[in-house]
């Protein structure tokens, strides 16, 4: 197995904290500053994972939490087998929109399910390949709604559910801060603000490890 | 929830072994006894499984051994808690055209894949639903090829390869003959001959524990 030379940063958290935005600033910013770079997001990136993922995100589809743990496993393996690992012994830097932390949070704070198998699974479907830094953007259930344009509206029964259901998740993620390669940082700060930090921890590692391409 | 007071009934072995054709004369044999039964195959008998089905049995698709084994147990775990378990909990006979012994045998045996992940996985997916009799039918690849119309080419190296999975596989689920729920019979005998051992182990099950509906 060749070794691997690249470097893995994946940005972790609720949806409307930032992360995809902040994920794409940073492909773009690394691009142009000449370094081999790759941006993929989960689940999705192979055939096998994109047809996985309209089965997860279809409205429609009726999904078990364990079954959704598995189909969301199984869309990893796939995308880490296929793409990730490919690209980090190919000494790329690999950005990548939610990994296995996500996982930990959904399925395991989230939907209650095992943390153990949880752990387990997540380094099975990762062949143990490890984000080197994760940024996770903390934001409160306020906020997440308004950026997803969702504000507003009376909480109904199912609003209140998907507000305990919130709270766990993001409970899960601030879990995870005291990880070394975790950096979890205020999401409701402004793109600008949220960005310098993103860039000059992604940069300080970069620099030590990465040529650039040109 | 709710107490399984019904009956478990697994059909297994390789592709042309004749699981599929004991298993239907089964159902159709203890449905006019009048026994409450139900017929499901592995992987599908759910929208999600047989959506999965699609994706595992396309040519086309390519999979990591992997994706595949978690591809295989979601497809289980939707169909367990949505059919399988119900059925069983309303006092049915559930005859089941693979079940997880094919995972042990496929993805342990033929894949290679560690064999205690599988049976950790077994046992979540079935939500620790396990069959109370499991006939496996072993056959040899000469049997297998001709039934599946496949005999009569010189193998090639893919066929070798294919020779060599086969008798992994094989080999896998004969090692599952010492459960006291297995009992492994030669596939390569007539459709009568088979069905007399397996009539009769079932119906021997089923009169302790299943009430004729009519």
């Amino acid at each position: 197995m060749k070794k691997i030379s690249g470097l893995f940063i994946a940005f972790e958290g609720i949806d409307g904290c930032g992360k995809s935005t902040q994920a794409e600033m940073l492909y773009r910013h690394l691009k142009k500053s000449g370094y081999p770079v790759r941006l993929v997001r989960e689940p999705g990136g192979t055939v096998l994972s994109e047809k996985i993922r309209r089965i997860l995100l279809d409205p429609k589809s009726e999904i078990r939490p364990v079954a959704e743990l598995l189909l969301y496993q199984a869309a990893r393996a796939q995308l880490v087998a296929d793409v990730i690992r490919p690209a980090l012994q190919n000494g790329e830097v690999v950005v990548c929109d939610r990994f296995y932390d996500s996982t930990t949070a959904y399925q395991g704070f989230g939907r209650g399910l095992d943390q153990k198998l949880i752990a387990r699974l997540n380094r099975t479907a990762s062949y143990d390949v490890a984000p080197d830094l994760t940024f996770i953007f903390d934001v409160d259930y306020k906020t997440s709604l308004a950026r997803r344009g969702k504000g507003g509206k009376k909480p109904d029964r199912l609003e209140k559910e998907k507000k305990l259901f919130f709270n766990r998740v993001r409970r899960g993620f601030r879990s995870l801060e005291s990880k070394r390669r975790v950096i979890l940082l205020d999401g409701s700060r402004s793109i600008e603000t949220l960005f310098e930090p993103v860039c000059q921890k992604s940069e300080l590692l970069i620099k030590k490890r990465i040529k650039k391409s040109v």
